[in-house]
């Protein structure tokens, strides 16, 4: 062991490669994060082989959020849940991630290390290792306190072939449970907005959810709601297939506190990020089935929300009174900074 | 084609999963960076298997230039080119990057636009492809312009094993040219030091050094000397022998310009990073035929500057007339967003 930090806050010089900055790996990254295959004084990690067969899928995602720490997560634990569900809704297992830091001079060590305290749990939660990684600091007022970049590395089982392209007209769409919770939830740990409440974030591993649905006849395509939320993947759909995509907004669950602050600033919950769940799409006839055996596996919200239907590349939510309402694509940005 | 760009600046909403990201997006990254494994509406790109046999190797790194574009070079360039040298350096072929872009609001169009066609190139140069990627726009006065964070994957041959720890005393260290160009050249881009002069950066791809290097016998350790410059890449090598290394001062390359810069503003060159230069160990005997490879490769700068020889975890600096200087480990940032 050699010295522990000194320092109480983040400077420049924890980002020059020298002293400061090898303490900083060493006492902060290298003990939170350290595995078998990081070696944080070499510049390239050697990947060992591992036991998964299939196809080597690479994702990767920044993460900006404010506030740092928010009910229900952090940065830490919401760019290694973010990474590990984009391969998840892939379909395949993460395995290895990459972490790229942009620390802002000045951010407090404390919090450092609690938010990479916080990846170190949500990357043993997911089996996965962080195998290289990077930082660097960034001048007071040039950063947002601290943004990650992960890349993700995994293994998809042969023959499993998701996309957008597989879908056709009458694909069933259901989703794992409530959406907006990240995105309200962030929203409401901003100060500026006056609100408070006792709603927590989502953000979690979906792989869980992936591995049942993948276990299912029929799935065609899965993906997490995040930036743009539901309607934003429902535009993905339309414009992919060439077909509307129908919601039916009493299907739809949302939780009644998403809905109240949603209905006092004037959001649409489904524009929201979730951060824990999954919309998937199915066969025709096969929605009822999967939402069946989500059910069964203790995700009570799980519901067939609509489904692919019609000639025009749109996104029509269905009222529940009868009526219909064009769902248009996110133009200005309501929330910048969730995830 | 949909409707080209009609933004001249970068705004929030070109982060939101909306319209106009999926515009930016389709408009700037796919068009330059475009190929058969990027898809920009997946979750995650399936790696296709490569000719080249060996063990798959990842690296990261983060870029937070400043300027973003300098003599020699700009930031999109500089990401490809380092993260392709951490590869190299460590004996393998890059194959594969992934991209994170973080971008300010109001960043001019045009700048983005030139500095991802700039990436383009290099990748084109190196032969490797972006295979995933991700924006996020960062909140004005929250970000440097913009930030990229890379992550390579290469293929080392099978039994290529370089590393800090195969280093042992009276292993001779090679450079393969002048030192400081990078950071001299960034530093007079900034109007703040009221200098100029015609000195461009060195950032460039150093496949073609290593490619050499990886054929001669008794090569054990390469590394790019940047953050930290040849200085800090010497105080690695004296902490993972727990031996001295010794460097010749009169052998060390570096260019007029470099100096005078470095006498006017009190640098010292032997910390100002490189971004296309490789120091190179080799077994005792080994390091002056490296320097003839070099030099009948073109490489006429290449020289052998030092040896690792003495008990304490040292670097020496040896005057040229006969004096003894230690340099220590860097511990302020005299430049920092320098790479």
């Amino acid at each position: 062991m050699t010295t522990p930090l000194q320092d109480r806050h983040v400077s420049l010089a924890h980002g020059n490669g020298g002293r400061l900055m090898r303490e900083l790996i060493e006492h902060v990254f290298q003990r939170h994060l350290g595995n078998d295959v990081l070696d944080t004084a070499a510049d390239a990690s050697c990947l060992p082989a591992t036991e998964l067969s299939g196809d080597w899928m690479v994702t990767t995602d920044g993460f900006t959020v404010d506030p740092l720490e928010f009910p229900g997560g952090d940065i830490g634990s919401l760019c290694i849940h973010g990474t590990v569900n984009d391969l998840a809704v892939s379909g395949a297992t993460p395995v290895y991630l990459t972490l790229n830091a942009f620390i802002e001079e000045g951010v407090p060590m404390d919090l450092l290390i609690r938010v990479v305290a916080s990846m170190a749990c949500a990357c043993q939660e997911c089996d996965v290792r962080i195998v290289a990684g990077d930082t660097k600091v960034l001048r007071r007022g040039q950063g947002g306190g601290i943004y990650f970049a992960t890349t993700g590395i995994g293994i998809r089982p042969p023959g499993l072939n998701l996309g957008l392209d597989s879908l056709r007209e009458g694909d069933e769409l259901v989703v794992s449970g409530a959406v907006g919770d990240h995105g309200t939830a962030v929203l409401l740990a901003r100060e500026q907005f006056g609100l408070s409440g006792d709603l927590i974030s989502d953000a979690a591993s979906v792989l869980p959810i992936t591995r049942i649905l993948c276990g299912l006849p029929g799935l065609k395509f899965m993906r997490d709601p995040t930036r743009g939320g539901l309607a934003t993947v429902s535009h993905d759909i339309a414009k992919a297939t060439g077909h509307t995509v129908r919601l039916q907004e009493a299907m739809i669950p949302v939780r009644d506190p998403v809905r109240s602050v949603c209905e006092i600033l004037g959001y649409d919950p489904l524009y929201l990020a979730s951060e824990g769940q999954v919309l998937a799409a199915f066969a025709p006839g096969e929605g009822s089935k999967a939402v069946q055996a989500l059910h069964a596996a203790g995700y009570m919200e799980a519901a067939q929300i609509g489904r692919v239907e019609g000639e025009k590349a749109l996104v029509v939510l269905e009222t529940p009174i009868g009526g219909e309402r064009v769902l248009n694509e996110l133009e200005n940005d309501p929330l910048p900074r969730i995830c």
